[in-house]
């Protein structure tokens, strides 16, 4: 991006886009999603956390998971992204480099977290082998102007000291940001309490979790003591309202975050727990939930909103120089909203219906790093019919193995 | 409707609308909501209540609502709520005949309030002349088949007991359900106990007003005694989670209502304090932050959500012979739902994504008494160039006046 007039000085366009009355907005990052999951969109619905996982999300995972459907998935994924005004992505699940191909294809900006468990899935054998193949994989793909990584050890309870502490070193080497799931339900915390004596957050700050480069996705049980320490360590939080809500984790303090200096963001963590990929919808509940939570109306205003959807969403993946605000020297990557609609009239404050009025089926046109990606409303440069018949390939899949 | 073969057997049709892929659903009925306040859309958030309304929402009242406000701003909400698949509101504002006109103009089921303050407005000068208008009002229009009429005394806080049994007896003699916020704020709740030594639901109730009439809209902060109260009456709620949200009026308990037995229905409240006229993202509130209010994310689950959202609205006005569910007999009031998108794909269930995943931008078709007035999410019949140019007008003098 650069002022206009050094534009019209510098440039010849090839093409001039008008659109009045229109918002433009810095695209969206969504902070905390697991891509593929877009496949399991809806498979199971309105039952208690750890039937959700044990009984539904974990089977169809360990039956069907593999590169191709991380690819498709992801691909699906990107498309309702890219709908939806989200041009960047924080991203973890089973075998990154298929979902950074997917981004790659779709032209979209993501941060591919660099996954560990200790237990062996159809992706890697141990904590050492997921680590060693997420580098693998940020190898081969780090030159990739589009492309970001992380470590992203999965949560406190699925990864051991030993494996955060080595995470901690390469994160520290490689200057990456550490995306993890904290304190997301109270039986991650009682859990916490029972095998290690202490609550997650405490634990991960004697194994040097804690940080800058900390991504904190959910943090929904956090005691004012545990929001300054978070806030004083410069950590960020990706809040998933509509996550929290339906897996019923409980209800974040996202005013007291913001007021004591956490720099919050937004996710929408995977389909199948949401179950959209919908940033705006996050924006929305974000700043209607925190005035409720808060008892206070005017917690989380229309411009803390946005700003936490997009700015707060790039500092936390370090992408702050690039991307985030419309800003000289930063990359072009746009969302435009129509404010056309009898849905966003008559128009006093567009900040206000950003948040509050508009919704997706108003992004009209995306850019990622000045390209277009959406136009009127139609993906540019995608095969709809291609991806929509693999989607259906793995529906039938999924759907005759979950009767069987 | 009746069933296909009768309908092959007694008629010819004049045109056949095929579908596939598409979800055919109730119209939805939006069982709160203040239609012409569309006009005052964002012209004051992220306010505390009482600031809200005094210093923004009452002045802006005063200053402009008249006859020719309520047309225009309920037509402007009609279009919004047929383009969301609402085909029936329950409506509470001042010149419910103005409402009415511009119900019929669009081709809408409402269920007008004649509603009923203590003090003087453009509209009346005390709860007599409310009352007396409201009723020659349903004196003209009572033969229209889309409109029906309530009783809306305002709120507790508005309306004295004079007024209430005055109300409750012409209720009685008319056989027309009683429309009142109920509940809605703790300051409503002290206020009611500073003036009356008892809560408004226990005052209302030696009053006569609770009964299966009853639609108490908001029903934040009830004890589980009064929940027990309201369901042993047969009263329902219309619950407004948007607005109770953003005005950080407090969560209302819908799982511990629905359990016992209150009959629980959703609406919008008005566009001041929303910002939007959608039942769907009103429906997927509900069931979303159910889940955390109870702590079990089996709270609400997807089907008990599409009910609030079409039947028990339906039975709240007493209209559940006509509306409200796909039967024999009933109007067809009717909303389709494309399910072609990729924000809908897979689909394993289409009531969860009905729920979760769809958004008003799916609806593509809507039918109120059999006529059409949505097709491929384009109003029909409707002059949006005229609506929009008096929507124009209205916001250029509300925010020439606003800045004064």
């Amino acid at each position: 991006m650069l002022p206009t007039a050094e534009a019209e000085r510098s440039y010849q366009p090839t093409e001039r886009v008008a659109l009045p009355n229109h918002v433009l907005t810095p695209g969206l990052v969504n902070l905390h999603t697991h891509a593929a999951m877009t496949l399991l969109r809806g498979l199971a619905d309105d039952l208690p956390l750890m039937s959700w996982l044990k009984d539904h999300v974990w089977p169809a995972e360990s039956r069907h998971v593999s590169a191709e459907f991380v690819y498709d998935g992801t691909l699906l994924a990107c498309a309702e992204m890219l709908r939806g005004g989200v041009t960047c992505f924080s991203e973890m699940y089973f075998f990154p480099e298929a979902a950074a191909r997917a981004a790659l294809a779709a032209g979209m900006r993501a941060a591919l977290g660099i996954i560990a468990f200790e237990f062996p899935t159809a992706y890697a054998a141990d904590a050492n082998d997921y680590i060693t193949k997420g580098l693998a994989a940020r190898d081969e793909l780090k030159e990739e102007p589009l492309l970001s990584f992380c470590m992203a050890p999965h949560a406190p309870y699925t990864v051991s000291d030993k494996t955060f502490t080595k995470i901690v070193t390469i994160a520290e080497e490689l200057d990456l940001p550490i995306h993890t799931h904290l304190h997301e339900t109270k039986a991650e915390i009682e859990e916490s309490l029972a095998r290690h004596k202490v609550r997650p957050i405490a634990r991960l700050g004697a194994l040097g979790v804690l940080g800058p480069r900390l991504i904190a996705a959910h943090a929904v049980h956090l005691t004012d003591a545990e929001i300054d320490t978070l806030a004083r360590h410069g950590a960020s939080v990706a809040h998933c309202p509509s996550s929290n809500l339906k897996l019923a984790s409980g209800l974040a303090r996202v005013a007291a975050m913001t007021a004591r200096g956490v720099n919050v963001g937004l996710g929408t963590d995977g389909a199948a727990s949401n179950n959209r990929l919908d940033l705006l919808e996050e924006m929305r509940l974000a700043a209607l939930l925190a005035k409720a939570v808060a008892n206070d109306a005017q917690a989380m205003p229309a411009h803390q909103a946005i700003a936490a959807a997009t700015l707060h969403g790039a500092r936390a993946l370090g992408l702050e120089a690039v991307i985030g605000s419309l800003l000289p020297g930063k990359s072009a990557d746009l969302c435009a909203v129509s404010f056309e609609e009898p849905e966003l009239s008559p128009c006093y404050d567009p900040a206000s219906h950003l948040v509050y009025a508009a919704g997706r089926a108003q992004v009209s046109h995306v850019w990622v790093a000045g390209e277009i990606r959406l136009e009127r409303g139609k993906l540019v440069g995608f095969d709809n019919r291609s991806l929509n018949n693999r989607v259906l390939l793995w529906q039938n899949k999924i759907a005759a193995e979950t009767k069987a």
